[in-house]
């Protein structure tokens, strides 16, 4: 991933029609692009504003800077760095759910009410999810040896990223997740730490683990843990990208189920992705992936591996590319007809415009498919009925859900929807319970749709996020 | 410790004077401790009340039942289990600080934005204190194996205190604290655990492992890792037991440092009060236990071990016994003159009471030294410094601090004021920095002094809680 900034303007502009559009073209002529706009001020003269940019680098910004300076109505007052100022003592908060403000409260919370709690859970373990937090929480796992784009930055430069999963569990499906961020490089080892603080939790999410450390570390943790444990780079992105191909299918005039699929790129994403595409449509996808380890473990799990990217353009009608490398797929390459979905972000194996031009009937881009989508509802769902672990049946659940969810002018649906999050926790329990996972049943009341005006918005608001 | 219970009656009383006069006395006559009495409806003809109950077992609650059905102006309606009730869903939520409505809330909170943090962190990990949650979280770590008085109840089983020591520090000092519930017994298995996960955290709080494992596990943790470790049960009691053998030696008219010390019982709490107390008055303390490894321990520690509690008694002017065993010391064996702290809760090793009858010049049990004046402000004052580790000058300070704020009734103040809290955390800091194990200076509006309503009650609201 390049080093995409994200920075706010704040300018004084004379107080007269034209000058804003003045600016904006400027920088939108610098190649920056622009996010919200907000009025600071307003003066008789001037008026102040703040306009959110995001740059692809600081070169760019330096021109952006130099082009706004050289306009007379428009005085650069400051170049804002939000995202530094939002950091600042973290993203997340542990807050007590009841006061303790007098003697009555110390004694219930604390001695020496607790020991009849104890007493209760040391009795009947299972009433721990009862009991205390256990029951919504959530350790999102990771050692920040593959972070964003990023690589291996290490355990605590990871936190920033886990804790901003964590803020979304909990704005999204009022999960209460907290990062654990691992000075661990060895599967075992991993696997030793996780399982040693697994009981205090509902759910292992595993996030931002090199390949191939992390498959075997998430299997491990699934025949060790009776409990879900979600490799979200794998199951997370493979989920939302089924959901993204089936809706591209439709938008093609086909189905999915008809189509050759193939997938180029054999890592976290591109392994879980071919194999959940196996499960929806039962049979096999063509996968390719210059790495041999990687091409084994999708021979292991069923899929046919073909010898070039040239023979999985040939073969695939259907294409799923997730390699992390930008313009990797030609336009000669591209067959008349074909679908294709080229993942990687920022920059895809090939712009949809290029390739719908080279004759696809259907292409997207990263921007299309957020992989938001995906975890926040599969926990949910999976620690409300105390799943044993998530099955095939409850990913495929998701999936179609979040299919059926997109608008008209989407591939899946806007990621800050709750009335989808909290959909596909309905779907994801109710497949807990067909596959016989579930330990719990599904309360009456379980997920209510959500009521903000927000929710009206859906589709209009666009999955380019 | 035995069964002791909180219970709510709901009651309906006639609406006449007197009523509730009998029934609290027949509560009393039971044997039951009353704490809050709340009006829930009054009518023309009744009143509904709910009674706060400690009682001391299921028998003991049986009998105050069998009593209150006995009075016909009384209707019993509901013996209500209010602290099973308040822990369903635990008492801790992880809550996002900054909403995620909006594409500018993801770009900032999670990608793009969230890159050009984690570059910052990967580069200079120390801002991890700055722009992660990191800064003010503490993980508060047992095992499980010596919960309370109720001894080794498994990790999952101590999750209920876990959590309650969090929210204590999140009401109390702002901390952010999470529990990590380990299934390990080995003492290096325990450190890997803790030290693999570390980085998360600012501090580490141990609690409730069983000795001498915790011993081993505080001292190579310490070593192991450049931040604060506090083993509450050792450091944060005896802490509050210093402060309060301070405030005893003055309440009989002496000076602590003058008094020849005693420490009954070597356990963790002992072993700890007994070397905290010869740093506080710079010569050795003496020491008795049944257990030879116990024995070891102090005397490897510079103290006097004795080879009786006979002859303890003989050679101390002060005494604090803390060894889980009720009734242990005889009041023959009290010599005038003698401050004693008897601080096993809740029945002591000799009721103060009876010290006093048998010539003691100052008396008092566990119930006048509440330990959660500790760890609080000793945590807050450690991690906003970015301590090292925790000095004993921190530890002396913080003890000095709570005796001087302890009303004149009371050995020490009461845990519930912040004002106290917040003093400890500033002397804490302080003492870091001329300790020289600081690593960051003490921010110039440091914690400022609570001004809650609250406060001014202080000494009023005693220390029996």
């Amino acid at each position: 991933m390049p080093d995409r900034l994200l920075r706010t303007l704040r300018v004084r502009n004379k107080h007269r029609p034209g000058v804003l559009g003045l600016l904006t073209s400027r920088i939108g002529e610098a190649g920056a692009n622009l996010g919200d706009i907000r009025t600071i001020w307003v003066g008789p003269e001037h008026i102040v504003r703040d306009l959110d940019l995001l740059v692809a680098d600081e070169a760019m910004l330096r021109r952006v800077v130099e082009l706004v300076r050289r306009l007379e109505v428009i005085e650069l007052l400051e170049v804002i760095d939000d995202v530094h100022d939002l950091h600042i003592d973290g993203k997340l908060e542990v807050r007590a759910t009841h006061p303790v403000q007098s003697v009555a409260d110390l004694r219930r919370v604390y001695t020496p009410g607790v020991a009849e709690v104890v007493r209760t859970i040391a009795g009947q373990p299972e009433e721990s999810y009862v009991f205390t937090v256990r029951g919504k929480s959530v350790a999102i796992v990771t050692n920040g040896t593959r972070v964003l784009g990023l690589g291996n930055v290490g355990p605590v430069a990871a936190l920033p990223v886990m804790e901003g999963k964590a803020a979304l569990l909990q704005q999204f499906v009022g999960i209460s997740a907290w990062p654990i961020v691992l000075n661990l490089r060895e599967p075992q080892a991993i696997v030793d730490a996780v399982s040693a603080i697994a009981e205090g939790f509902a759910a292992i999410q595993l996030e931002d683990i090199e390949s191939p450390v992390c498959f075997e570390v998430e299997q491990r943790l699934i025949e060790t843990l009776d409990m879900p444990v979600l490799h979200d780079d794998q199951h997370g992105t493979a989920v939302v990208a089924l959901a993204a191909a089936s809706n591209a299918a439709t938008r093609a005039g086909r189905r999915i189920e008809e189509m050759p699929i193939g997938v180029l790129g054999l890592g976290a994403a591109g392994n879980a992705i071919a194999r959940m595409m196996q499960r929806a449509v039962a049979s096999p996808v063509f996968g390719y992936d210059p790495n041999p380890e990687a091409r084994a473990r999708l021979s292991a799990a069923g899929g046919v591996v073909l010898e070039s990217q040239r023979e999985l353009m040939e073969r695939c009608d259907l294409l799923v590319a997730v390699t992390g490398r930008r313009d990797l797929i030609e336009a000669s390459s591209v067959r008349k007809g074909m679908c294709i979905l080229a993942l990687t972000n920022p920059h895809p194996e090939i712009n949809p415009e290029r390739a719908l031009e080279a004759g696809a009937a259907f292409a997207a881009d990263g921007r299309s498919v957020n992989n938001l989508l995906g975890f926040p509802g599969l926990l949910r769902g999976a620690i409300d009925t105390r799943a044993r672990q998530i099955s095939d049946e409850m990913y495929l659940a998701a999936a179609r859900c979040i299919a059926k969810h997109a608008g008209p002018y989407e591939l899946v649906p806007n990621p800050l929807r709750r009335d989808v999050h909290r959909a596909v926790a309905r779907v994801v329990a109710q497949a807990a319970h067909e596959s016989h996972v579930a330990r719990r049943e599904i309360p009456s009341d379980y997920m209510m749709p959500a009521k903000e005006p927000f929710q009206s918005l859906g589709g209009a608001l666009g999955g380019r996020s």
